[in-house]
């Protein structure tokens, strides 16, 4: 990835501690690495490290005097619990040399919440009403853990809770605001995200090229993920206003044509999501290999029963007969696994469930199965439009998980490009 | 945590480096840290840190020599690709003082894997040809950048590509016999895991504690995550042989009743699949706001389609109708969330599908929606089962995410539940 280039003095670097022994036995996934490191990435910060250690005392003592050595921001997360594991508190204050005090407002905002949940407050959790003595409190409104904010040696410890739901607002409501304010993020989204579909990244670099070499200074990044390539454009050295990159995303945008799914940060789902919305169409799935996961992509929308008829998961013969209506001599003539049951797959569920669109995925995820022309990792998708039915064999290599991410992101593209032709065509017909 | 007690000398300490800008901005969760740190678990090393930095050549330099001067053994993963990003195989021979040497045997590797994929082979990809004058090769069977082994300082310095498909392999298949070998990780499964469900963890804690009051020095380590708890069970000084754990890990089971799960590392849904296929049953879901996940989770499962006979995800009213012949009257009086629609659900799609169980789950996944007696997290399970129909309401907090899990989650226990009742049943008839 291209790093932009910079005339401004050193970027503050910031680290993320993560502690807990669960992360470190593989017993939950890093999430708060994922998450703040993509929330920082907006704000035109590229995360310096994350560390991740055991809850022992003095790994988490250790640790921290060398990452807050190096630092102008360290963040923590976990370890703000009332149990006697949640020794973060105490470590980094000894640490920084400063006291822990009772925040009688803290006290007071822990017992209102155990009376109001009707649960008796046990001594332990009055360990979460002590803050620094020279720190503030990030108040938290969906936990009895409140965050700790502490500015000491002209650097920052921001210290939030573990859970999710406690640990993202509280980042996006407070932390990024007051960071913000501090001139160590920037006020708003710090680029100009173009994301394009279908298409590898050397060839969306070559395409871009003869833009960004009219426009000296631009800060350019690639990132390529799951099935998709982002290119973000950036003014490093501020000469360029969010209007004028807007300018630039937008002349990227149309040499992309159909591969251009959208500005910012939208799943491809969502963006499908919104197409049908907006055209007033409904959508239902047929899927065998991917088992569920093609409808659960829609289903992760909020709002999805506006567009999202339904779905169906057809992973036996007898289910695409009972519930697509796929003819018994179609399974028993070209197999389950084919083009033509991926087009009944996809007209059946639509038919079924009257809806304006069907996609279908049917193939063999692997690790077992496949046979002489369609082997493991062979998928067919199928495309049931208003304007037609068509379907398309796939080839992927590649575990179980991986074979059945990819085919339901291939569907789902297929599914908007199909989504633009129609509304191509319908415009032009509004304007004859 | 609990840490096991030890009067052997000090465990090997571990390390960890993920290398990449796209770690850092959240484009790709660290599955390696998840991945790596639960197979040395099982071999009884507590990975003591894992370091995620950037691909930046100074930064990894820096890591790597202060993680070598602290740990036995150094594990890296990524940056072993042909591109000039892929700076880690010359960084970490520089700061280990080595040359890297042309492998004449690699380079015939992939130059047959380009021949065999009739793609030509570029120049840059010889890089991968590369090796540590004093170093091992780890042979890669699914890519071309093969993994290194070094021995160097008393410590060992392992790289791995990124890929999991390569990764993964290349970790079970050659590093862990040659640490076992080498007396660094244990040389099978370091401890006998006891897996509940529905239980929490203090009050396992305290039933299991009677059971190891009579075995002193017996290592106990509880993991609660995703709604279940594990316990395991070792032997760090060697007292206990395996058939004992697993005699004491038997008793415990015992006094779990329902609440075991099973000994080992299956998941829910395996348990639940294998206790299918025992008894020659099968299984159809129904759901709405949890939108595909539940049949996923069946359906992750190689081999599913031989119990699993379909699901339907019933997003909408109409679809309830059309698909599981929910009785529109049902609908209209008690709501699609309820009780009555959730059993409604079950019935419909095992007859819909001939299958001798179904599972539905009907509710509000947030964080819209949602009136009255039935807020958001409001979950109805609905369960048809040879002996009998039944539902059961469920409350959760937290975002979608959440609670569309711990549904599942849910309804796949009671699925489990049912099943033992059922065969317990079942041989009690034999008996009799």
């Amino acid at each position: 990835m291209a790093t932009p280039e910079s005339s401004k003095p050193r970027p503050p670097r910031y680290e993320l501690l993560t502690l807990g022994d669960e992360l470190l036995l593989g017993l939950t996934a890093n999430g708060h690495l994922t998450w703040i490191g993509a929330q920082l990435g907006r704000r035109g910060v590229l995360l310096q490290r994350n560390v991740t250690i055991t809850d022992e005392a003095d790994a988490i003592a250790e640790q921290f005097r060398e990452s807050w050595a190096k630092s102008d921001v360290v963040i923590t997360t976990g370890g703000l619990g009332p149990t006697c594991d949640d020794r973060t508190r105490d470590v980094l204050a000894t640490a920084l040399g400063q006291k822990l005090i009772l925040d009688p407002a803290i006290e007071q905002t822990i017992a209102d919440r155990f009376a109001k949940l009707n649960r008796k407050m046990t001594p332990n959790n009055l360990k979460q009403a002590y803050r620094f003595e020279r720190g503030e409190v990030l108040p938290n409104a969906n936990g009895t853990a409140p965050g700790l904010w502490v500015e000491q040696d002209g650097k920052i410890l921001i210290m939030l809770p573990g859970p999710p739901n406690e640990l993202q607002p509280m980042f996006t409501e407070q932390v990024l605001p007051r960071l913000a304010r501090l001139g160590l993020v920037s006020e708003g989204e710090a680029y100009v995200q173009i994301r394009s579909a279908g298409v590898g990244e050397s060839m969306l670099e070559t395409k871009f090229q003869p833009i960004f070499d009219r426009h000296p200074g631009l800060g350019v990044a690639f990132c390529a993920h799951q099935g998709q390539v982002d290119c973000r454009v950036s003014s490093p050295d501020g000469r360029y206003a969010r209007t004028a990159l807007q300018a630039i995303a937008q002349e990227c945008a149309v040499l992309l044509g159909d591969d251009f799914m959208c500005f910012g940060h939208d799943s491809l789902a969502k963006v499908v999501a919104d197409q049908l919305r907006e055209s007033g169409r409904t959508l239902a799935v047929a899927e065998s290999c991917t088992g569920g996961l093609l409808a659960n992509n829609f289903t992760d929308i909020c709002g999805a029963s506006k567009f999202f008829q339904g779905g169906i998961v057809s992973y036996s013969n007898d289910s695409k007969m009972l519930l697509l209506d796929c003819p018994e001599c179609l399974l028993s003539q070209h197999g389950a696994v084919s083009a033509e049951c991926a087009v009944a797959m996809a007209t059946g569920v639509a038919e079924q469930l009257g809806a304006d669109f069907g996609v279908a995925i049917t193939g063999f995820a692997g690790p077992t199965g496949g046979c002489g022309e369609n082997p493991v990792g062979t998928i067919y998708l199928g495309l049931h439009a208003p304007g037609g039915d068509w379907s398309r064999k796939l080839t992927y290599p590649g575990p179980r998980g991986t074979v059945k991410q990819r085919s339901v992101t291939a569907a789902i593209d297929w599914l908007r490009r199909e989504l633009i032709r129609e509304s191509r065509k319908a415009s032009v017909q509004l304007a004859n």
